[in-house]
């Protein structure tokens, strides 16, 4: 009998795709019910769409694309239509809006969170899915309504962990900037997007950089040449002063744009949108330092109509080799008031922030604001002998009871391994119940914290010996006294 | 000059999938939270995998569905492999087990949740994306780990808040009846799967109806036939005498389904891993009639290869208009032991069990055992003008700040528009900031729970009017106290 050819596939998840373990979902969901209970203090509710929306319903929006099915995970459906995975969570907001245009109580505020997917080539901590969370605002057209976002962004990433000085709030108005484009005569959109990818680079290029993609282009290093938005050196002139008129505090900064800006319509209103988005922000207590004004931030997606903002981490962070870390932006957002247009035809306006879940715990675990949590394993209770099982899930259901993670070893292994299974599960302790235990009411238990501790040189040997016996056998009735004070160490 | 035609997509979810509102996801989270803590309580950890599996690594073990890509929403990566959305949480547990066969800490006791996805017809109810929630032992051959899952079935859906008597979990071996068919010899798959599916209508036809479908065939109502298994008139007896062997207590029930299945090897193997589950149940301290053997009981995927389980709602269900809702199973598991070893060719033997979360929370109000938590909308700061916003702004930081969830209204629309729009969103108190107050160091707030308790005339007027002012003028200091009085009802 010749053997049958069995096909065994391969076990591995799709390229760009991670599995997580319980660590790092410990840190993330703590992220998310923290950040959710400020956003639900700002009265914004919770809102969950489906995974796919139609593909004619996400729209071109995506970054770094053209084409509708471009960037996205999409597929036919039984009756022909094309359906796509959400790329963000703003598009089935917009989608959500306009479907219920009617009958939504407006303003409405609703935050969101939950996995976003691209159809992007992936690459080291460059991943297909990820986990967005969102809080946006639908149908306010106040600027007091971008600053409640930006004040709800600041609380928020403070809540996640992140210490007051670590995250700044950079905030625009793209109304600026177009304002200033039209007074200096740039009016086809090509030379505008060139003088706002020019302006984009700023971080990178530095001013001279940026100034050469303002005028003819620019060569760099490996010789590769960018053409450059070609103004005239009063065009260049303009473009740096504006880039060039942050300053200390929301007032001196918006006073120095004026002096830029004003005299064009768009500018004009664009300057009077920051300046109550900064009285607003005043009254909600949120520091100069923490959220100001920065004209060199633009924000790449197409659909921002008026403010924009980025959060930023501020000041190095350093890997655990010691390696520069550059996280950028953790987060963004601004105002887009077309979006929910795009289905009805009336203006809609909108406004919003997302973040990275990801990205944020990795942030924070990077500044040192945030170490993993440490998941401890359950109390193991050792398997001797098959006869004696029923006593051993009598044990573990009584520290359960007690509120004590604690499991009955349910592999085939003997005793060593069984201990081996208990350290590396981080478990605090293991307890032991032989037949003698049994018959006289007692049990053992083995300290496993006390002898990481000792093993690890943390404490000295004596110290804790004398408080904590390694292993002591105590009357069953002391059990759940004796495990709880290895638990409070 | 003409006007552009704009394409303008319809705003809809796609079929089958559908939006969750505040209310909804609080039930939800509620449910997986607690969940989560019995969970862990048992010694299980968190493990998340994404949305998409390789196609192959998925296999054919969707229920009603032979081929690979059948009901599932599957595409083809750029590199032309094929990728499906998950259909449960238990094909990505095993690739992972199998990737990780060498590293991972056996047993590995992990729980999950999150949306699967199913490429079905949708209709009322059935939707195409849903939650689950799992839990799995993987490397335990132990009839003591079926015990544990059951035991943690029992204990998580109390914890989600179903009251003891509400729900039974019904336990069953394949090799039972595997044992029983080999002895009167049914020994082609296409015999014994007729008598499966008999079996497993033992609810709706009642044992007439089963008796039918085990000999020649039945006619139902409507005059179709079923051809059935053409078993003889003995071995008709001896599955009825099978179906029929329930008693109560798990003990007494053993000792009858000895008298019918024993005798076979297969059987008897049955038998014994049946009466380990029961002496680690009464170890675990779950009681016999919420945990008991259930012969009849089948449960549909292939996959099974011992141990089966489902957890059903007892007694009768009905709707807010008083018509009877049969749940059946909210969930069910089993235990697998060959699905690991797809991959790896080793056995690796496993047991869990996975309920919907959207299923639970439907039962939940139905029974009448948790009632939707009432989303509460903020304190709205009526905007009275331009120039005070800034006040506004400090008013509902300061509530935040004391936990209370607050908002200033941003619409355009005057005085009435904001009264309603606190109602509707179920809004304690509004407070109201004109000049007058500004000036005084006041604020008024109006109590909006006084009314709408008043107008549905759940308090009588004056009882009501006597401990709390429908409105009232309070200095600023006062605010949060107020506030917080009118919240505790």
């Amino acid at each position: 009998m010749s053997e049958i050819e069995v096909f065994r596939p391969e076990p591995r998840a799709p390229r760009g795709f991670q599995d997580r373990r319980a660590a790092d979902l410990a840190l993330e969901r703590d992220i998310l019910a923290k950040v959710s209970r400020v956003y639900e203090l700002f009265g914004f509710e919770a809102l969950d769409t489906s995974a796919f929306e139609y593909a004619d319903a996400l729209g071109k929006f995506l970054p770094d694309s053209e084409r509708p099915n471009e960037g996205v995970f999409a597929l036919q459906d039984d009756d022909e239509q094309w359906m796509a995975l959400r790329y963000d969570l703003t598009a089935p907001l917009a989608r959500f809006a306009a479907q219920h245009a009617g009958l939504l109580t407006k303003p409405f505020r609703r935050y969101a969170y939950g996995p976003v997917w691209r159809n992007e080539k992936p690459g080291p901590g460059r991943f297909r899915e990820f986990i967005q969370c969102d809080a946006d605002t639908v149908g306010s057209a106040r600027p007091e309504a971008d600053a409640e976002i930006i004040a709800l962004a600041v609380a928020g990433l403070e809540a996640a962990g992140l210490p007051k000085t670590a995250a700044v709030l950079k905030i625009n108005n793209r109304k600026l900037l177009n304002g200033l484009l039209k007074r200096i005569g740039v009016d086809h959109d090509g030379q505008k997007l060139a003088v706002l990818r020019a302006v984009d680079k700023l971080d990178r290029l530095g001013v001279e950089g940026v100034k050469l993609l303002l005028g003819a282009g620019r060569r760099d290093e490996s010789g590769a040449f960018t053409k450059g938005a070609e103004l005239n050196a009063n065009g260049i002139d303009a473009v740096l002063a504006y880039l060039g008129a942050g300053a200390t505090g929301r007032s001196a900064t918006l006073a120095k744009l004026a002096d830029v800006v004003g005299g064009s319509e768009e500018g004009e209103a664009g300057l009077r949108d920051l300046d109550r988005i900064g009285t607003a922000l005043t009254g909600l207590g949120v520091d100069e330092a923490r959220a100001f004004f920065d004209p060199s931030v633009v924000r790449g997606l197409e659909y921002y109509t008026g403010a924009v903002f980025e959060a930023e981490l501020v000041g190095e962070v350093r890997d655990a080799h010691g390696d520069l870390v550059r996280f950028g932006s953790i987060g963004g957002g601004g105002r887009y008031d077309d979006l929910v247009a795009r289905f009805t035809g009336e203006v809609t306006p909108a406004t919003g922030f997302s973040f990275g879940v990801s990205r944020l715990a990795a942030a924070l675990k990077a500044s040192g604001s945030a170490t993993l949590p440490k998941v401890r394993g359950p109390v193991v209770v050792i398997a001797f002998s098959e006869a004696d099982m029923g006593h051993y899930f009598t044990v573990a259901a009584e520290l359960r009871q007690a509120g004590i993670p604690a499991e009955v070893y349910l592999g085939g292994s003997g005793m060593k391994a069984q201990m081996k299974y208990a350290d590396r599960r981080l478990s605090p302790a293991v307890v032991l119940l032989g037949g003698d235990e049994i018959a006289a009411g007692t049990v053992t238990i083995k300290d496993l914290d006390l002898g990481r501790a000792l093993s690890e040189g943390v404490e000295s040997n004596e110290a804790w010996r004398a408080a904590r016996p390694g292993q002591a056998t105590v009357p069953r009735a002391e059990l759940v006294a004796f495990v709880k004070r290895i638990l409070e160490g």
